[in-house]
C-alpha cells in the first residue's frame, strides 16, 4: 500500500497511476485527500489520518497542489516534514536526452537538510520595524543527512559530496553543519569531499554544472540550488523530489505546485511526479519496474513527437501519457 | 582626492592607476593599506585611518584582498559595510560582447541590502550540539535600499524592480522587506514592480535571464543572485560592485578575492576592478571618462587579442591593460 496525497479525488485518471498500472506495477495506492478545513491535530489542511498512513505504508506520493495561503495554519509542506521526520530532501537533475537547454552535461543529486535551518517557523518582531528570524542548525540533523548524502552517493557510485554552506559568515551555524559533514566524510575515504560557499558554488553551476556531483546542504540553501539546477535542465516540471524520513520513510513528490493556470485543461507536463514515483520504485526496490518506466518517460521525451506545451510542444496530457505506455 | 584601499603598496602599478592616469582622469589617489595587525577601533585588520579617508573623500576604490582569516577579528567586508552604513551594494551583470557564454543576452542590476538580514553575526550556542543565528531585518534599511533601487531604475532607464524574498517561509522577516518594497513601489508607478521567490527566481535566471531588469534583495540573497548572474556572463572576474553608503559614499571593490595562486605572476584579469572604478567615476559624474574607459575595457575584450587567461586568452595582465590604453 502507498498513500498518494492529492488535492481532490481524481487518483485513477492521474497519468502517474495509469502508467503504474500499465507497467502492472505490483502496488496498491491509498487515497488521501487535503482537507477542507484545518485540523487541529496538523494545524493545517493535512488531515491526520494521511499523516498515519504514510507512518502506515512507509511510502508515499504527494501530487501537485496549490499551498492555501492564509493565516493561522501551517504549510502543508512544512508539516509533512517535520511531522514526519522527512530529515533529506533528494533531487536528482540531469539532462535529458534530446530535449536541449543550454547545458548538455548536467548529471547532479541536491540533497538538502529538510526540518531546521532557515525552515524553523521562529520569528517575531523586537521592537515596531524591528523583525528576527532565527536559523537553527543542530547535530543531530547535520549528521543526519551529512551520513545519507555520503550513504546515497557510495551506493550509487557517485565519487565526491560536496558541502554547501555560508561558514564565512554563519561561522556557528554553518559551521557547525560543516563540522558534521566533516566528520561522516572521514568515514568514507574513498568519497572525495569538498566545502564549498554558496554564492561560488551558484557561479560555478551555471558556468560549469560538471563540476558537481552531489551536493549536501542546510535547508534554504537546498531550496535554493535544487531550483537553480532544475532550471539549468529545463525546469520543476521535469525533475523529481524524494523526502527520507525516520524510519525508513521515503515520500515522493512533484515541487511544482498544481499550476492553477492551467489545471484542468489537459495540458500540464507530468514528468515530474512520474520521475518521483519512480524515485519511490526504486526505494520498494522495484528497480526493473523503476527503469522500465524511467526509460519509456525519456524515450517518449527524447524522441520528441509527444510533448507537452512547457516543452515547446503541443500534446494534451493524455497524449504524451499514451505514448509513454507505448514505449513500455 | 579617492580613498585606494589595498593590501600592499602598489598603487601607482596597478593596472586601474595606470588607465586612469592615461585617460587623464581628474581626481587624485590616497592610498591605504590593510594593517599587519587588528586595529582596536575597527576590531578588524582595516586600519581607522582607512575609514576615516572614505568619510572624508567619500569615494573610494577597494582592491582585490585575500580576507585574512581567523578568530578574533571581524571580516574587512563586513567592517567597511558596517562602519561606513555602506546599505546598498550594486552588482551590474551584462554580457560582454565578444566575449560567448551560454548566455548572449544578460542586462542585470542586483541591488543587494548590506548591513543587516543573516549578516547580523549574532549567533550562538543554546544548548550542545543546537546553534542558531539571528537573521534581522529592519523597516528602515528595508525603506532605504527600496529607495535605492526604485531610483537607480527610474534614473537609468530601467522599468522594472522585481523583489526576491522568501516570504512563503520567512513571513516576518521577509514580509516586513516586501512590505517596504511595496511602499516605496506606489511612488513609482512608472516602474513595473513584482516579487519573485529566491528558488524560482534562480530557476527563471537561469532559464532566461531576460526575465528580469533590476533586482533588489536581503543581504544573503543578494550575495547567492549576484553571484549567479556573474557566472552566468562569465565569471567574477568581470563584474564590478559598488557600495553606496550613508551621506553619499561609493565605496567601489572588485567582489573576486587576490587570487594569491596566480598573485605576482601578471596573469590575474583586471577588468573586475577597473568596471568598478569605472562605477565610481559616474558617481563622481565624470561620466565621459567612465565611458572613455568602459569602452576601451570592452573593446579590448570584444577584440579578442589580448585576452587574460581566465577568459581563454594567454595575454599577461600588463598586455591587456596596454590594449586597453590603445582602445582609449
Ligand atoms: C513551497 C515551498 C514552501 C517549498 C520550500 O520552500 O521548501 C518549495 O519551494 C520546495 O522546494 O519544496
Ligand atoms: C567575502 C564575503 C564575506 C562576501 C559576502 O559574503 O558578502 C562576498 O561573497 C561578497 O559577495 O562580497
Amino acid at each position: 500500500m502507498i498513500m498518494y496525497l492529492s488535492e481532490s479525488s481524481e487518483l485513477m485518471s492521474r497519468e502517474e497511476t495509469i502508467v503504474f498500472k500499465a507497467a502492472e506495477v505490483p502496488i496498491e495506492w491509498e487515497e488521501h485527500y487535503v482537507g477542507n478545513e484545518i485540523d487541529p491535530r496538523t494545524q493545517s489542511f493535512l488531515t491526520w489520518e494521511s499523516l498515519e498512513s504514510v507512518r502506515k505504508n512507509k511510502v508515499g506520493l504527494k501530487g501537485p497542489m496549490a499551498t492555501p495561503i492564509g493565516k493561522g495554519h501551517r504549510s502543508l509542506n512544512l508539516t509533512l516534514r517535520k511531522e514526519l521526520n522527512l530529515y533529506a530532501n533528494v533531487r536528482p537533475c540531469y539532462s535529458l536526452p534530446g530535449y536541449k537547454t543550454r547545458y548538455d552535461d548536467v548529471d547532479l543529486i541536491t540533497i538538502r537538510e529538510n526540518t531546521e535551518g532557515e525552515y524553523s517557523g521562529l520569528e517575531h518582531q523586537v521592537v515596531r520595524g524591528v523583525v528576527e528570524s532565527l536559523k537553527i542548525i543542530t547535530r543531530q540533523a547535520s549528521l543526519r543527512v551529512a551520513e545519507y548524502a555520503f550513504h546515497y552517493a557510495k551506493s550509487h557510485g557517485r565519487d565526491r559530496v560536496s558541502a554547501i554552506h555560508k561558514a564565512n559568515i554563519m561561522q556557528k551555524t554553518d559551521g557547525l553543519f560543516l563540522k558534521c559533514c566533516r566528520e561522516v566524510a572521514e568515514k568514507y575515504p574513498e568519497i572525495k569531499y569538498e566545502e564549498v560557499v554558496i554564492d561560488n558554488c551558484c557561479m560555478m553551476l551555471v558556468k560549469n554544472p560538471a563540476l558537481f556531483d552531489v551536493l549536501v546542504m542546510p535547508n534554504l540553501y537546498g531550496d535554493i540550488i535544487s531550483d537553480l539546477c532544475a532550471g539549468l535542465i529545463g525546469g520543476l516540471g521535469l525533475t523529481p523530489s524524494c523526502n527520507i524520513g525516520e524510519g525508513g520513510i521515503a515520500l515522493a513528490e512533484a515541487v511544482h505546485g498544481s499550476a492553477p493556470d492551467i489545471a484542468g485543461k489537459n495540458l500540464a507536463n507530468p514528468t515530474a511526479l512520474m520521475l518521483s514515483a519512480v524515485t519511490m520504485l526504486r526505494h520498494l526496490e522495484l528497480h526493473d519496474k523503476a527503469d522500465q518506466i524511467q526509460n519509456a518517460i525519456l524515450n517518449t521525451i527524447a524522441e520528441g513527437k509527444y510533448r507537452t506545451a512547457d516543452l515547446g510542444g503541443s500534446s494534451s496530457t493524455t497524449d504524451f501519457t499514451k505514448a509513454i505506455i507505448d514505449h513500455l
